[in-house]
């Protein structure tokens, strides 16, 4: 089994593989491509991993190269995590859409589309050797945003691609141990698209718990979404959204938190270039790593706990070591192990989410073994829910077609269609401030 | 055939009394019922339409009453446009939303949230007296938020209620004149919600004329909602919207144009106290309502021309005598005349959206005559318009629960909900605003 | 405004022509063309023609002409009734039906599908020189099985087609006079597909006025469907249906009565050779075909009235004159006219029947101005008549599959899906039989 | 963990027990309830049940009552599989179809729905039982029809029933089987209701290797179903049915081979007459029923195999042991087990089938474990799918409706809508049929 990773450069990398070298995955890769375009990082990449190696006294066949095609050549999985621009790519779209008052995130609100609008390009050319050089790959798609960029990818792949976010999972294992269940006893109601999902219900015994949770305000606040969204609101609701949508329903309070300085970008750029500037062996590589990345986590999501400050400190020492490495490989071993498990994936439609085209990407539990992938039927959901995925798909598809097109009336358009967006003036100067920090550009989008 | 109408002691009430006394229709009416809960606003209407009679030399048998049981019983239609809470009402919502930093505006964002908390019940209870006095009436609604009163009257009288606004027709007619061509040879594809539709298309002989208007600049740009959006943002959207989406297009700046002053309550209550606190003969007051009126229409969306003062100049000036008197009484003669006709009317859905439930009120042509009123099939839409739609009647809908019900936490989700209100808390202070001016709501709808 | 008339050999000419000669229309038509392939019996009906020119004193601008590109060139109108193998044709597919003990009817069955085998690839021709000739021509096709040859010709000609059948304005009229009203005072709320539709309601003033019928046997009883279903079906149905789901709720008997020699085509092919091969003045040739015409009315659907010849006595002559010849002229001049009129047409769902896709051919009524065509919304349907709906159509997209691909196995697969033919082994034989009188076929279709 | 068997005395129950019994399940029962009405049958079933222990040396501690309360009390997992009416009721449902003209089959056509007429009253009381005495359990319903005495038992108890039939897992190992793989690792994308379904795609590694198999003439006429409805119809149908369609594709056939005096009924009551009749030690016992056992297996469906008696020998030799005993098991097992199982049972559709509203009974697989239960999603099928399902789901719920108010309208309807049954008239001379044999029932559903 050959196992590719695109984008092996980045910060994330060691996180998947300390899962490989620890062997706790029941799947024999024999074969581990590590590609990045920037070899300088993926040398420093390559050093943690050997830091890791040795701690662990194990060894996985690892190539690692800046060579595209060899790297997929004959790949039986292609996992693919690129950050197109890099860093800065990331900065320009948080501050290109703070510049004009809307909340700057890379996944969700603008942000969003103008890291669509450089990165679909990208992803749909690595796709294109991925068809030519291993067919039968299964492509495991990270890119953000990812649902909408496995819905690009998706165009050249066809049903060969999956696209994985961790953060339904982390989720359903935080209203578990709210309710105070071994989360493998439970069955997780969760549905949406990619950072826009909502957790329905929880069931156990075929009965829903969640009920439960909601009657007792100190357990309800008691974990991260709770604390975040607070116990009033999310009775209102009557479900647990996912974090993400803490832009949408606090976008205010979120951005007024970005403008008084509380960019994520800002800091993970100068983080992350500490990082790679540094050097030493192995095992000083290894430390550089693990501190710069529990920096990373304890300021995750910094922006929603201006003024609640203690409460996040809570939040972070209950947040475990993610499952962010485990994740994608357990998918892996899904497909290939015995049995049939159960992940939330952003796979097509079907009829999940009835109000939905059959061919959309959507976020929602999935079956997987050896024959495939199948989402579950979710059934009707509620109004306003529908209304907010039909609005962010709507934009992510005229990013998509934006993107595919270099067209600077759909570029607009795709911004403008974006609920946090408020105006479709904004978004001609939300374009126009991306367009100035990525001059390569303007030949297709065009000038103001 | 009895006519009755609440809330005639409103401003645009001479405007229906003319179309009457024109005899512009072909119904006939022997018994019109005036009926306001203002004694002197009511006195003062009724000197306007003793000058309008003067003028005409007709008499149409009005009877003036400040008892709805009277005023509503044995009617055949019942009109029904109440302001309940009166212009200090409308300065409320719009300036509890303001102050928010939030677009003030009756009948769009949290304008029309907190419009129908105070004017459900208001509404029902009228409903009430009609299913008991008038059982067989037919209800005509042009109470605003118009759809969202609409279905909360279904919920007492049924089938029997009817939703009525001139802004599509207007629209149509001008898209007509535009494409300079008569509007009654032409099919206008127009769909949505009160407020919030879209033109999708312009039948003649079958094909869809509308590209033609599309692909020339200076016609595009020569009407109202043209110049409103520019030829740009309209090619993106394929469609003309209804003059109200400026409101969701061009949000940032209707609030600036807003936040600058441009509050049309404070206007409108400056102007209508002035002409109700005046006297005089019938011709004088008549003279008074119409320099008032004039005025009034002058400056109708004044906030979306802040900086294009010339333009809207222009747009005024074409703007016709305005057809909301004669749409009612078309309504009436339609569904007692010979043959069909088609207005674009607020009704039940059956499957004319079929994104959405039957039951819910669309606003989309119908076919109207003496066995009754059905919508036209209109097919799927494009997923951005599905997405707002849906976003809007879910705000709406809990608008109407939290009226009924008087619960904060439910009025707080109805605010909330709404796309153009960017946080929870948000929502929570502009109700807090809202029941600072409405101290009687405060026993229901708590204190903040 | 020129009209061109398809298939004018075709015994019902005269009934269009009639109403043409009789100025019954507004529309002015300085050119009618009159095509058929055969010329004799062209001549034969031109004849008959004349005869009505001279009774009425009136004088159309007929051509006759066995030319179709000269007929079709320039037209504004198209009408379209051909029949495909003449009546030879028509006995064929009943009795290749019958020999195998399935009901032989022309549209319903495996009738119809055998006939649109023959059918859909002529009329395909007709509609590219259509397209050629006359491409803004409006195309109104009368030409059986009217749904699925309409769909068919919407493969050629797109939005310019629409199908006409007469069969639920008749039975919208009988069921009036049932109900002692005037049927232009009434909304026939019918829907369904050509040949398998039912009328759900039918309002009056908004109100729902077919209870009062279902409640009174005698009244409900007194009009061609209810003598033919009887009140308790009809009662269990909750709805009239179209006549011709009477092969399909007594099934059994139709087929029984058929198979006791009432098959309505060779007494049709006899009684119209008769008619074809006799000459005579015009006078005289339209008396003839008036004699014929009368047998022909009165023994429509023969075969459903078996052991009650007396009932039937009573419903023929309860029958009016027939509007089919008005009915497609009615339609041009609501599409050439001032105002809306409503039709029932068979014209592309949009989302009028939400069960079916959107291009699927419904027949439900239309709102019909100089803009164009556009349906009603009918909402949900009883799960019955949604399943055999979509049953039917499904042997009938088959059906025109098969007859455009000349596809054996996708021909007895129409044949066999349809809910009438109890097996696949007996469609294949109706498949046979069928052949074996259209050798010219084998070709395609091959041998058993 | 108490489990409940109603129905015990049925022929089947030591199919079940031996599951039990060898343990090949892993849930433990502390308490097994075998509940019937009849003590005779119970006590001979009771001798076979002996017969297992001896042979097995195992114990299950087992109860045999005929007490239903005390059955009941308590019990965590109840299994319904009564047969209301016994054999003679079997042998009316399938003669007076027969009587008719129509095919005698105990749950497809009008057998199932006079059998449901008869046993819906039945399982409801029992259901009420359950209720009150066992209200957290676990309803699994095996009672034939299936799908409708399901939809039934949830008015009463509502998620708590799940329905369950082993004719799709055996479909599925079949093809599995003619495909050459283990069943394990593949996905069998099968979806429609109780004994109308379709095995649409089969799945390895995310592609279809069902068209591998339809490309294989051999292969695909290798096993039951292949041979069953042979190649050509497979591939025009795309699928592979389930064996109950046969009644429905080759309804002429099944029926010429039941009037030939295939009648299954019959034989089985003979058979089974015989073996209740007997007596003898445990041994004895068990050697008497594994006898009768065998003989029915290898008579299953004889009525499809006449004129092809040595294809059927074959099938018959190709059939596994079969798996009704552990089926029911192993859900229980998944249900309480570790992980997530797929299973293929009759649960609420939530938007599995989007055509079908959410309440309906639907079979497709389904992910069960300690949460639950949920279907997945199936997306778009074909036309003709959606309308053989609809037509037989809108007779049944006829049926249930008919059953429960006794209304004789009702059941002929039910009757009546059945695509099997072809006309009213033959509808309600199936139901008087009926009536002779059931003579109870003539108070509800009235004489002819």
């Amino acid at each position: 089994m050959k196992l590719t990773l695109i984008g092996a450069g980045g910060f994330r990398t060691p996180v998947i593989y300390r899962a490989l070298a620890a062997a706790e995955v029941t799947t024999q890769y024999d074969d581990v491509a590590f590609y990045d375009i920037d070899r300088a990082r993926l040398d420093r990449i390559g050093c943690v991993l050997d830091g890791i190696s040795q701690e662990l006294g194990s060894t996985v066949p690892v190539t690692m190269t800046t060579d595209l095609e060899a790297a997929v050549d004959g790949a039986d999985i292609v996992y693919c995590a690129v950050r197109a621009g890099g860093m800065a790519g990331r900065i320009l779209d948080e501050t290109a859409a703070l510049a004009q008052g809307v909340i700057g995130q890379e996944t969700t609100g603008p942000g969003g589309i103008t890291f669509a609008l450089r990165t679909v390009p990208i992803v749909t050319e690595i796709a294109q050797v991925v068809a030519r050089r291993a067919p039968d790959a299964t492509f495991v798609n990270f890119t953000n945003p990812v649902g909408l960029v496995t819905e690009a990818i998706r165009l050249v792949l066809g049903d060969r691609v999956i696209g994985i976010c961790d953060a339904p999972l982390d989720l359903c294992k935080r209203v578990a141990g709210a309710l105070g269940r071994p989360p493998e006893e439970l069955w997780f109601d969760y549905f949406g698209i990619n950072h826009l999902g909502w957790l329905r219900g929880v069931m156990s015994g075929g009965r829903d718990v969640l009920p439960e949770l909601f009657a007792d305000r100190d357990r309800l606040e008691g974990f991260e979404e709770g604390r975040l969204f607070g116990a009033d609101w999310l009775r209102s609701v009557g479900m647990i959204p996912n974090e993400y949508l803490y832009y949408y329903y606090f976008n205010a309070e979120a951005l007024a938190s970005m403008q008084a300085g509380n960019v994520r970008s800002a800091f993970l750029a100068k983080q992350q270039a500490a990082f790679f500037a540094g050097h030493g062996s192995p095992s000083e590589a290894l430390r550089d790593w693990q501190r710069t990345h529990a920096a990373r986590e304890a300021s995750y999501m910094e922006e929603a706990w201006t003024g609640r400050e203690d409460d996040m400190a809570g939040i972070v020492a209950a947040r475990g070591a993610g499952d962010y490495g485990r994740l994608a490989l357990d998918l892996i071993d899904a497909l290939h192990g015995d049995g049939q498990q159960v992940m939330i994936l952003d796979v097509p439609n079907r009829s999940s989410l009835p109000f939905l085209d059959e061919e959309a990407i959507v976020e929602v539990p999935c079956v997987i073994g050896r024959g495939g992938i199948v989402p579950v039927a979710i059934g009707s959901v509620p109004m306003e829910a529908q209304g907010l995925i039909l609005a962010v798909r709507a934009a992510e598809r005229a990013a998509i077609e934006a993107a595919l097109s270099g067209s600077r009336q759909m570029a607009i358009k795709a911004l403008a269609l974006h609920p946090l967006v408020p105006s479709v003036d904004v978004a001609g100067r939300i374009l126009d401030g991306y367009l100035a920090g990525q001059p390569a550009l303007v030949d297709q989008f065009g000038a103001g």
